[in-house]
């Protein structure tokens, strides 16, 4: 059997993500008119946002201190308290957000679940990442959930040791070509990248083109196929 | 062999963490001097932080956000911006704290390590409690580290089946009655409570008087001589 385990990336993956931290940047935009104009207010939080990631890691909790930060240097310490309020209301509803699989994950899970043992791989708040997977009526059938603090290729061989047979006998999807794609080749797995409709420009990275382990696939609808393609 | 595994809480067994918490606290009193009596603010504090834990959970960026929460109820959203950005900044300083062993801690783990599978069991944020633990020294001495985003019976099942023999062959040390001790006893453990100088009044609860699997230690110095004689 050459493939025994397949692990999934989360959010954009699974369901969306990205699409709501845009939404809450247009709001904050919004929030901040009278004081930034909306490419600088985007730059400089991008830049708070990369300052604070070795602190903060990844997640809402942190991303919602990086605006309130973002928010004060464009106010010299002087923003108007109801502006933080609305940006805590912002990060609050974030965390409530509903969460839908997106179009192709349920089926695609429940075919491959019969026959491999799916791992949930993903970086983020714990607790949020858990609320997130027992709301997408996902969690039965995942055989373990994985929250990791980042992925490189030993995150894989623990996890692909720990929960699988190996990093060799497993495959690792997701939309992330730095995260998910790459150091899961690196680490001897199989990978699939599924493009979200958008990426996070900290993910950005060129993709393994050739590589006799790896595929783009369109959709995760096409990832049964080339899973059976090449067990 | 009756014991295989110990399992330790991290925050206020094996380092200080409450402490680090008062301290800010005391700072958040001082700088919403002008705006609140410390009694109600830490009475409104405690609510906030209460109100938030199922969406937050435990953590400092979660107390970081609660703080700024609730600096906004006192001050009818018109909190100064300075004070806020203080409020971001103290909760960086308690991100970035130095982390020390308690005392006895080294001792004790070098002691068991030799001879039981040691397990660290920690709520909180993920990546601070990987940082910590980092900076603590005492990483190379814990076989596994798992962090939970709570701490009930099944949580002890799961952890000490995935990592050791099984919960009836485990120990779990900690400060907390309410999350360390009570439900590893639950779940088939022994358990020893280790008590810290402060508790959360969150995870007050009574003392298993008389339990046969239960001892009250007053420091951790002491857990590898209980260890011996229950072994």
């Amino acid at each position: 059997m050459r493939i025994t385990t397949i692990g999934f990336d989360a959010d954009d993956t699974l369901w969306h993500n990205e699409t709501i931290f845009r939404l809450t940047q247009d709001r904050f935009r919004a929030l901040m008119a009278d004081h930034a104009a909306p490419e600088a207010l985007d730059a400089k939080l991008a830049e708070v946002e990369a300052r604070n990631l070795a602190l903060y890691g990844y997640g809402v909790k942190g991303f919602t201190l990086s605006m309130i930060e973002t928010a004060m240097e464009f106010t010299g310490n002087e923003a108007p308290g109801r502006l933080v309020a609305e940006i805590l209301a912002a990060g609050r509803e974030m965390l409530t957000h509903p969460v839908e699989p997106l179009p192709g994950v349920e089926h695609a899970l429940a075919e491959l679940s019969d026959g491999y043992r799916l791992i949930l791989v993903t970086k983020g708040d714990l607790l949020h990442q858990e609320q997130k997977l027992a709301a997408s009526g996902l969690g039965d059938l995942f055989a373990a959930v994985e929250i990791v603090s980042e992925k490189d290729a030993s995150t894989y061989e623990r996890v692909f040791a720990r929960y699988g047979t190996g990093a060799a006998q497993a495959l690792m999807c997701g939309n992330s070509l730095r995260s998910d794609v790459i150091p899961a080749l690196e680490a001897g797995c199989y990978a699939a990248h599924v493009p979200y409709v958008m990426t996070w420009a900290h993910e950005l990275a060129d993709p393994p083109k050739g590589h006799p382990r790896f595929a783009e696939l369109a959709s995760i609808a096409d990832l049964p196929a080339w899973v059976r393609e090449i067990s």
